[in-house]
Order: structure tokens, then C-alpha cells, then sequence
């Protein structure tokens, strides 16, 4: 019981040297990854750097202890980032204690709900996003997030949570572009651009060993941090207008009280849910990838709670929302890491960053850091889900198309609802209208299969549906329907034979409809039989009166429905 | 073309002198039933007492120009005029000519509303209304409806449209009950029940024959009409506060403009929506039964072109909303009608009696009236509904209890609507934990059945899982869970095989984690094949990846892919 809600207890009895090797080198590597990343999300959240490295140490250290994931590196993700700006701007202005606060709430919100989903086991909700819907919602995501920050590349004031806000800001203020912001934005977005994509073939090209190669990869960002601050610093260039981080207080994460006033949990807690369940939905689907990878196991329920701590010491520790972030486990996993004791050292390294480091990041400009999430967040954006979901299903593109465009024009809260509203309903719509099979008997077999895809033999009095669906309320009536077409059309048939092999679960209205369909079908003189009803099916039928009052039989197989109900000349004639 | 939108051209041809003879003594019946039914619900939905005739006059003949239902007889309906009365009392006075017209506003939109579902074959909609939410929402009426006229027996005013507000209202006034008033409500109420159970076996006991039997049982709603009419007018009861229908308008119905602004008609989209999709659900069961019994085919599509025209045709001639009811177009089956002749005589009935009859009503105590309805409606309260989804399943319970009580307390709109949306989370919930059986083939024989449930061989290196519903994104990540569980939990497994039979679909969602499943197998070193793979669900993954990079194959038939992966000597051990 102990060892299921705190996993340390399982993989720290077996902790030993190799492990704590392989463990810090991909905590060196991630924290190197960490600093300007976590600067950065903070910058895109709206909150002052710090937040970006407080939320990078006590949440990081709370999953170790409660996560079951070896390699999910826990802190401040873009997306969530996006969120936590879009909701605390409704509540709170940029800028003021009030919004710190508020972001504070938010994670506390976000860690209650994720840990009481964890002890009630409601991991399912999470399902209710499908794939279609996330894939768009992070491709929007990354649109707005690039475009919200090329006011800093810009050097202008422009606010917005929406792509045509920030847009028609943009062009209003574009007149006041600070040229010296712009130049420094644009060379350190085209240099980041070069080192993720070209620094790593380059340097194995001169020769470097691919572990020295990748790390300077990853410290790419950090290199364009480096140089831009000092060339701010030597030119003197924040007296010309560009805009730099400035003061962070050197010290570890303060203890600190989120707000709590009804008013603004209120208000905050459908945002809270949307963050904690997208928070989830992408540090799951990394958390899974990576584990199977090793054979090992992820216990979704435990990921709830240990998300939850990670955003509970958020809440009190000065930081805001956190999840797992996708390319950096990956950095994390590639790096070796075996345990979450590899997250503990990263902690490590950031705690000392917010120590010792802080004072250097004084003149960084934030056009470097808007440059580095820009560089960042494209990463995320990929249309051709749109190609992939039109090639395969229409219903799947609608989805995601909706779940786009509302996040762009609308907002973030307002995509996701509605790409979840959409897949919802066109779920409905499509097994309101299932698939229904006449099949018959395939020559020199037992198997029946559909007349129009097969040669089948079938009997003109004996009419056999394969339905293709469970039948539940939505399609209940669709079947009365079919099966009084068909048998208002069909004058010779004597028989109508049920074929329920996928018929997963009949509810309540369904078994109305099948007793009404029984009940129709006697008055025709029609017999009403069942074959292939599945256990569970059959053991709710039990309980019921429709197998008494039935106008025919439950057959086991298709096949002794068949040989029961054709008469022999038939059987040869059709067969034929 | 014409005929799919004209039915009546299709009956028409081939009406002769023995149809004329059956349709006519079916309306002589159904009008002797409408007459008093037509009032008194005019009153229930809060309408001056002609508005209930006007009603069951042109609709009536619209219906039998566009319906297919050869029996169904149209009119103003219980549940209906309580919806109306819901809608309108809340954007306009009791009484006042507002209240009229926005009943004929509501009329007009809901006409609107059902000659465009039919029109664009949107009859499926109907289908999110289960059974059981219909049952209980129809319970509930029964018992708002009933409750909502005891003021009427009372002799009392009191007003409200909820259960609680109603027994307030009642309890508050019973000290002004007019005595008089109770006595004629409390006899007429007694008589009719009498009627209603009794009668018939006690005219057959007398050697009536039957048809005279039903007729006089029909008519004794006119009977106590026609007795405490006289009452009132030869004792002068109406001065000692007995509260009587009075001046009724003695014309044919007449030409009415619905009212039409912007604001009105925002605030009566919703509830004509329901009103129509109710009116639909409660009219087209009606017709089905009816017409299964001869065998002949209702159009759902066309259903609602019929009963659309009926309430346009209400909109402009005084009316208020109507559909079909249940209990007189069973008497108009039951009386031999044949055709929707029938209903166009019933109309000239009642037009008759709207020039004729109208005067002789001004002394008809409203407590009849509410001692018909209340007969009327408490024949709709059916509880059984409650313990019968409690002894089939829970989620139906759910929903059925939900409605009722939502309806009970807080309104017809709002019950309706809790009902529709649990029954679809609750499904969306089952189908998030699909049941996944273990399957081993039963021996001497080629099927596959439950390991739990049958002596069935295994082998330990095939595990073999038949996945009972279709895959989409509520249940892929389940899916994920469950195979990475598996196998990681059992060591020796070398081959999965998904049994596909009872997956009636694949969305994107699912795709994806099928990709994922096959991607992490390949990690594990465990193979992924698919077996019985429906026709529409191959056919959509023929046109992915899926296939082609699937570590593993797709078998026809689980017994093919069970030879290929299960070896010689491993399957004789298992099959002992």
C-alpha cells in the first residue's frame, strides 16, 4: 500500500553506483537545458523570471519522491505556460502581486485536482482529448505562443490572448520597433534555428564524440544567452531601449501563500482542470513512450498524484503550473537517465543557479529569451495532422480543425472544450447510424460474412443482420427501423436472425427496442432469433423477459441458427 | 419526388367505399374523445378553451395531407401543452393576448424546426432522448400535470411550474377552497376513473355489444361534461364561485399572426426544440406499434414533414403546438380507421363543434376539465420504470432517476436535458473500460472463447485478447494501459494477437495508439498481430502506415492466426 503511493520506496532500495553515474550526467545535460528554458516560460506565463526556476526545483523533487516515471523531467512547459497567461490574465494584471498570487492559485488547483483524481482513480478523464484534439491543441498552442512573443523580438508593448488580438497589436505598434531589440531577436532565432538543426551533424562532421556533441547541442541556448548579455552589458545597449531581464533575487525558492479567495478560486477552477488534465494527457502519453522503451511499467492513477505534488510544491514554493515536458525527458531518457533521483540532481543544479547564477542574467535581453521559446514551441507546431486526419476519417478532421481555429480565434479554454464537444457528438452521430450486414454462409465454411463484399449463400426466407455496433439509445430506433424496411419489403421472409458477434452491450431502450421489434415482427409472422449473444450480453438478456417472450430461438453459432431455420432444398439451392 | 413528400397521394388513389365506411366511424369516435380532451388541455396550457379546438382543426388536415402513420390522430396532447405552459409563462402573462401569440410563435418554430429535421433527414436526433429518459420525463409530467390542476378542483388560484412551488401554492390557499367547486372536481374525478376501469366490463356484462360498449366508454368524458354543465346552469352555481369555462368564440378557427420578435423567439428556440423532439419521440413509437401491426412503413423523415405542417398549421389558425397522441390514436386504431381520412373527418367534427357546440359549454365547470386531465395524465405515471432499469442496469436507473426528479424540481427543460446528458456520459463511461476478454479455442472445435468463462487451451506465449467495443479515443489510452500491463506482467509472452471481431471501428485516436502499442511491442521484443479485422475497419486502415510497419500480421480468422504462432507441441500441451 505504502510502496504504491510512493514509488521511491521500490527503485531507492536499489540504488547503487551506476545508476547515480548515469543519473547525474543527464542531470548535468538537462540542467543545462533547464535555465534559460525555465527563464523563458516564466517571461511567456507572465511572471517574473524566478517563477521559471523556483517551479524548476521543489515540484522536480516532489515527483521523484511520487512519480513512477524513470525518465519524465517535471517543471515549466510551454503550453501550460500559455494557459496559466490566458488565465491569470482574466483575473489579475501583468505585472502586480495580485497575478503572482493568482498563479500560485492556479497551482494549487491544478495539484489538488490532479492528486483527487489519482486517489479516485478518474485517470479516464483524460481520454476524453483524443489524440486528434491534442495534436491541434498543441499546434495552435505553439502558433500563439510564436506569435505572442515577437513583441519582444519587436521591442513593443502589445497585448492579447487571441491570434487576432496579438496580430492587430503587433501592426499598431509596429511603427515603434526598437531596431537594436529586433536585430539582436532575429540573430538569436536564426542561430538557435542553426544549432538544432545543423550544429549536431556539423560538429561529428569535424570529428567531436557524439556525447560532447549533444551537449553542446543542448547548450545552444545557453551560448546565445551568454552572448547577448554580455553584449548588452559591453555596449550598453539597455540604455537604448532594450529591454532586459534585470533584477532576479538571488536566493532558493521562498515559502509562499497562494490566494484563496472564493471569488478568484472560482474563477480559476475550470482553467485548473483544463491544465491539469492537458498537463496529464502529454506528460502520460511521454511518461508511457518512454517506459515501454525499458519494459517498464507506468501506473497512470500514481502519475495524477505525482503531478499533483510536483504542482502542490509549486503553489508554495513561488512557482506556477508544471507538467512533464516532452523534449526534455527525451534529453533526460537519451541522456541515461534510471530513476527519478536523476530529477533530484537537476533540482540540484537549477537550486544553484537560482543561488549563484541569477546576478548574470541581469542584462539579458528578453528578445534572446522570446527567441528561444520561439525556437522551442515550433517545434510543436505541425499541420499535417490536418492532412493525416482528412486521409483517414472526416469526423477525426472536423475535430481537429475546430479544436484550431476556436484556439486561435477564441482561446485556449474555448478549443479544447469545443474540440472535445465535437469529437463527442460526431461519436454519437456515427453509431446512431451503425453498420448493419446482411451476411450469409461462405461456400465449404461455417463463417458468414456480408452479401455484398462475399459469395455467400442465403436463403430468401431467412434474413441475417450482423450488426455492427452495440445497441444503445442513440441507434436503438435505427434498428426498429431497418428491420421493419426490410421486412416491409422483403414479402418472403419467414425468419429474421439477429447476428449480435458485435453487439458489445444492449441498454435499456435497446432492449425496448428489441422487445417492440419482437413484438412487430410476431404481428407479421415473422420469427425474431438471436445468434453468437456474447456472455456479459447474454447475462444481462437473462434477467430479463425478452428471451421468454422471444418469437424464436438464441442460437450459440451463426452456423446452428443456419442449419436450424433453412430447410435442407434451400439451404442446396442457395449454397450453390 | 412528389409522392415521398405527398403520402396522401399514394392512399388517395385507392380509397373506396369500404376505407370511407371505417374512417367515418372512427372519427364519429375519436371526435366524441377529442371534444372534451381539446379544452381541457387548452386549459392546462394556460390558452383560452377554443385555442384546444382550433388546434385539433387544421393540424389535423395538414397531417393527413403530408403523414404516413395511417392511424396516428393529431392534436393538442398532454405533455405538450404543459411544455407550452412552461415556455410561455415564462415571456409573457397568463390571460393576456401575449400569452396567445407567443403560443403561436412557439407552434411556428417548432413547425419550422420539424419540416427542416425532415427535410434534411435529421430524424436521428430524436434518438439521444433513451427510453428511459423519455419513461421518466413522462412520469414526471404525469405527476406535474396532475398536481398542477388540483388548484382547479380546489377552486383555488395558485400559481408555479415546479412540483415544490406548486404544493407551496396549494398548501398556502387551502383555506380559500371553494367547496362546492371540490365536490363537483372529487365526483367527476371519481365518475371517470369508474369509467376508465370499469365500465366496459360492466355494459359487456349486460350484453351490450362490444362497439357500443367502447363507444359509451369513450364518451364518458361527455357525460360528466354534459351532467355538471347542467349543474352549474340549473342550480347557479356559477354565482356561489364556482369557476366555469364562459363565452366561448363560436366561429371557425381563425386567420392568427404569430408574433415575431427578435427577442421572443430567441427565448422559445430552445423549448421548441424540445417540444419538438418530444412531440416527435412520443408521436412516431405510436405510429411504428401501430403500423408493425399491418405491416405497413412509417418514414421517419416524412413523420416529421407531417407533424411540422400540423404546427405551422396551428401557428395560423389559433392553435398552440401539437404531435401525436398516444392513448386516441390507439382508439382511432382500435376503431378501424384506415387511413388519414380519418382524421380529416375528425377535423370536421370538431369544426362542427366549434360553430355548433361552443355556446353549450359556457356554463362547464373548470373542475371537469381538471378531473379529465387529471384521469387522463395519471395514466401516463408509470414508476415501474425506476425498478425496472434498477434491476437491468444501474446507468438506465441513473438516468431515469435523474429525469425525474430534475423535472419534478427544477422543470420540463431542465429534466429532459439532465436525462439526455447523463445517459451520454454515462455510456461514453462504459465504453471508456471496454470489457477485454482473454480468449483460448475451445477444443475440438475452431472458436475462440473467454479463458474465465470456458475450458479453453492457451499458450503461454500467445496472449491472446478479444477487445469488446470499438476503439476511439475515450478507450485507445485504455487499450495502451491494459497490452503494456500484460506484458510486462507476463515474462514469456512472444506474440499478442488483438481478435478484432467486435471492433466495429477504429478512430484516428485509436490509430495512434495502436501505433504505439505495435511501436513499444517492437521495443519488448513482442510481436502485434491483428485477427478477424471487420471489412469497413480494414478498409480505413489500409489507407495508414499501420499496416505496413505492424510488427506482426493480419489473420483472417483467430484459428489461422493461432496455427501460424502457436507451435506444434505447445499447442498439443495446451489443448489437453
Amino acid at each position: 500500500m505504502l510502496r504504491r503511493y510512493l514509488p521511491i520506496l521500490d527503485w531507492g532500495r536499489r540504488y547503487d553506483r551506476r545508476a547515480l553515474a548515469n543519473d547525474l550526467i543527464a542531470a548535468v545535460i538537462v540542467t543545462i537545458m533547464l535555465i534559460p528554458q525555465s527563464l523563458a516560460y516564466a517571461l511567456l506565463a507572465g511572471l517574473p523570471p524566478e517563477a521559471g526556476i523556483y517551479a524548476s526545483i521543489v515540484p522536480i523533487l516532489l515527483y521523484a519522491v511520487f512519480g513512477t516515471s524513470r525518465a519524465l523531467a517535471v517543471g515549466p512547459v510551454a503550453v501550460v505556460s500559455l494557459m496559466t497567461a490566458a488565465a491569470v490574465g482574466q483575473v489579475a494584471q501583468q505585472g502586480t502581486a495580485g497575478y503572482a498570487a493568482a498563479a500560485l492559485t492556479l497551482a494549487l488547483l491544478s495539484g489538488g485536482m490532479l492528486v483527487l483524481m489519482g486517489v479516485l482513480r478518474l485517470g479516464f478523464v483524460a481520454n476524453f482529448l483524443s489524440h486528434p484534439v491534442i495534436a491541434g491543441f498543441i499546434t495552435a498552442s505553439g502558433i500563439l505562443i510564436a506569435t505572442s512573443q515577437l513583441k519582444h523580438i519587436l521591442g513593443v508593448p502589445a497585448e492579447g490572448h487571441t491570434l487576432p488580438q496579438m496580430l492587430a497589436a503587433l501592426w499598431m505598434q509596429l511603427g515603434q520597433t526598437n531596431l537594436i531589440t529586433l536585430v539582436i531577436g532575429v540573430l538569436a532565432t536564426g542561430f538557435l534555428f542553426w544549432v538544432r538543426t545543423n550544429l549536431k551533424p556539423f560538429l561529428r562532421g569535424l570529428g567531436t564524440p557524439p556525447l560532447l556533441a549533444d551537449i553542446l547541442t543542448k547548450a545552444g541556448p545557453v551560448a546565445a544567452v551568454v552572448t547577448t548579455t554580455l553584449a548588452v552589458w559591453a555596449l550598453g545597449l539597455a540604455e537604448r531601449g532594450v529591454k532586459i531581464v534585470g533584477a532576479v533575487p538571488q536566493s532558493l525558492p521562498p515559502l509562499t501563500m497562494p490566494a484563496l479567495s472564493p471569488d478568484l478560486v472560482g474563477q480559476l477552477l475550470l482553467p485548473a482542470l483544463l491544465i491539469s488534465v492537458i498537463g496529464f494527457v502529454e506528460s502520460i502519453s511521454v511518461a508511457q513512450t518512454l517506459a515501454a522503451k525499458k519494459r517498464q511499467r507506468i501506473d497512470p492513477d500514481q502519475e495524477l498524484i505525482g503531478l499533483g505534488a510536483a504542482n502542490l510544491g509549486a503553489a508554495f514554493t513561488g512557482g506556477y503550473p508544471v507538467t512533464g515536458g516532452f523534449a526534455r525527458s527525451v534529453v533526460n531518457f537519451d541522456a541515461g537517465a534510471e530513476t527519478p533521483a536523476a530529477g533530484a540532481f537537476t533540482a540540484l543544479g537549477l537550486a544553484i543557479a537560482a543561488v549563484a547564477l541569477t546576478p548574470l542574467v541581469y542584462y539579458l535581453p528578453n528578445a534572446t529569451l522570446a527567441a528561444t521559446i520561439i525556437v522551442a514551441v515550433l517545434g510543436l507546431v505541425d499541420l499535417s495532422i490536418l492532412r493525416k486526419t482528412w486521409a483517414y476519417s472526416r469526423a477525426d478532421f472536423a475535430a481537429v480543425a475546430a479544436t484550431i481555429l476556436v484556439t486561435l480565434v477564441v482561446g485556449v479554454e474555448a478549443g479544447v472544450a469545443s474540440g472535445v464537444l465535437l469529437s463527442v457528438l460526431l461519436h454519437l452521430y456515427k453509431t446512431s447510424r451503425p453498420h448493419v450486414a446482411e451476411v450469409g454462409l461462405v461456400r465449404g465454411t461455417q463463417h458468414f460474412r456480408n452479401v455484398n463484399r462475399h459469395q455467400v449463400g442465403t436463403d430468401p426466407e431467412v434474413l441475417t443482420l450482423r450488426v455492427d455496433e452495440s445497441l444503445y439509445f442513440v441507434n436503438a430506433r435505427f434498428l426498429e427501423d431497418l428491420i421493419q424496411r426490410r421486412v416491409t419489403d422483403g414479402c418472403a421472409i419467414r425468419h429474421v436472425v439477429l447476428m449480435f458477434s458485435a453487439v458489445n452491450a444492449v441498454d435499456y431502450s435497446a432492449l425496448e427496442s428489441l422487445e417492440a421489434i419482437n413484438q412487430r415482427l410476431r404481428d407479421m409472422g415473422v420469427g425474431l432469433h438471436l445468434s453468437e449473444v456474447k456472455g456479459p450480453v447474454m447475462d444481462r438478456l437473462r434477467k430479463t423477459h425478452l428471451l421468454d417472450e422471444l418469437n424464436g430461438r438464441v442460437f450459440l453459432s451463426q452456423f446452428d441458427a443456419w442449419q436450424a431455420l433453412s430447410p435442407q432444398p434451400a439451404r442446396q439451392t442457395a449454397a450453390q
